[in-house]
């Protein structure tokens, strides 16, 4: 375990990147998990017209200038994904896919939307057999078959290591570029045989009162552990207790969500999705994390 | 009177400046009301750090970038202060000081936060001798002598005005380097002897039923009117019925204030006061009022 921060900014969009450039002058000791590349939604963005004082930018070039300003303050990226994060009166543990627990004292939470709905049956079955992290719940499935349902190339990674511990492993990517990548890491030396390629789309996990098999487009598979493995987690999975509205996570005006200590800010508290409304919020959101920092050591001295 | 526009934008900090972009992007109609130079307070800051992509500017730089990005879209600046906003039943008309009306279908109100506290007394006698506007009221002082509080040097044009139709105009200027200038305009050929500087700080409007005089901190004088010109009048003097909270414009998360069609952003809706929290903020209010416009034109149609 690290030593423990002040503030955990989850995220590295334009909100993150703002929260964590506001608490650094603020003298503040942070973590930001994130791409170190930044947001790859933001590349993506051809031209962005509306950024004040940067007019006509590339999503490219606007991520470029993030990462300069982030580099000029000395702001590292801490390239783990949150999978939990868990209320310890005070002191807030993440947990993370490589299942590591780091501590902080307040949690910004700046994940951006996700835009997978989640499957038939995957809400029922969360901790039955439904799991999000495989370094975490891997080892519950020794010797049995599962699925890993990935959002991006690098979760062939655990599945690799699934396929160390399960019976079977069958590999769904929703990525269409990533289908030859696993192929690849199949004819490497240590590819391992138990993995199977499945090119067809997931409709429902299968089950009552625990996984028994994942619905494809194609046919279902008998299976004992789902992993669905996205890049971002619905927020309300990953703390307990957080109040939502709709997708999005309830925030006031200075981004205080229902759980004190646990700040959002950018995309996932809502419409309108864009850039400088993102980066006005983390810087917002870092602010009252500082509030709350203030009263926490006044109420602890 | 001229066309009347979709969105009337008053301010030309980063909050009016982000709202102003974001409208002509959605190829709104608007008017920008405020500093063709842009934001004198943002000039005077010496670095900003935490404007994210523009690692360590100053304020003069970033308010080169904001003049820079309404340049390359084509947005211009009425160098106009608006002094009253009227609700006219689904258009507002904006009065400015040079007693010009404009028309709006929904308004923006991103005017920072006015540091003068009122004068003792002014709220009371505002409409009964107290003014902020002198091209508006002046003739309601013909032959009296008032005084003008000032809190810039462009106001000495308003007391040269006042002095062509009152009996006598103390100039009280509220700036240091004013007190040259106004010299300077009183040594010139045309300059009016009826005009007095005054060099003492504005205490108290002096009247219980209407304005007697004003207690200053050198000595009280005797006048019929006081011209109260600050950069910012409190949005609630503008419009009537505007809902506050303390000295901040009371909104929603999406920037709306009490009044349908009636935006707010900035500074003016409270803490924390920072850059980019501003042009976050602008953003957002623009997109709701770009809501607001397609809802009156469905009801129209």
């Amino acid at each position: 375990m690290g030593e423990r921060v002040d503030v955990a900014i989850i995220g590295t969009g334009p909100a993150g990147v703002s929260a964590a450039i506001t608490l650094k002058i603020r003298n503040k000791n942070i973590a930001l998990f994130g791409n170190p590349a930044l947001s790859p939604k933001v590349d993506k963005a051809e031209k962005i017209l509306n950024y004040p004082g940067l007019p006509n930018v590339s999503g490219l070039q606007l991520n470029g200038y993030f990462k300069n300003h982030l580099d000029s303050l000395g702001i590292a990226i801490t390239d783990e994904v949150v999978t939990s994060i868990i209320d310890m009166q005070g002191v807030f543990g993440l947990q993370t896919k490589s299942n590591t627990i780091y501590e902080a004292t307040s949690v910004i939470i700046a994940t951006g939307i996700s835009f997978g709905k989640p499957y038939k049956n995957e809400d029922n079955l969360l901790g039955r057999g439904v799991s999000y992290c495989a370094t975490c719940d891997g080892n519950f499935y020794r010797d049995k078959p599962v699925a890993v349902i990935a959002e991006s190339e690098k979760e062939v990674e655990e599945a690799m290591f699934l396929s160390e511990i399960c019976s079977k492993v069958y590999y769904i990517p929703l990525y269409e570029e990533g289908k030859f990548s696993l192929n690849d890491a199949l004819r490497g030396a240590s590819s391992p045989d138990n993995v199977e390629l499945v090119g067809s789309m997931p409709l429902e996990v299968i089950g009552e009162e625990k996984v028994e098999g994942l619905k494809l487009k194609a046919g279902d598979i008998e299976v004992d552990g789902v992993f669905i493995l996205r890049d971002n987690i619905s927020p309300e999975k990953i703390i307990a207790g957080l109040e939502m509205e709709g997708n999005s996570i309830k925030v006031d005006r200075s981004m205080k969500t229902s759980i004190p200590g646990v700040f959002a800010c950018g995309d996932i508290t809502g419409t309108p999705y864009q850039y400088v409304k993102s980066a006005g919020e983390g810087n917002v959101a870092a602010l009252s994390a500082v509030s709350y920092l203030s009263e926490i050591q006044k109420n602890n001295s």
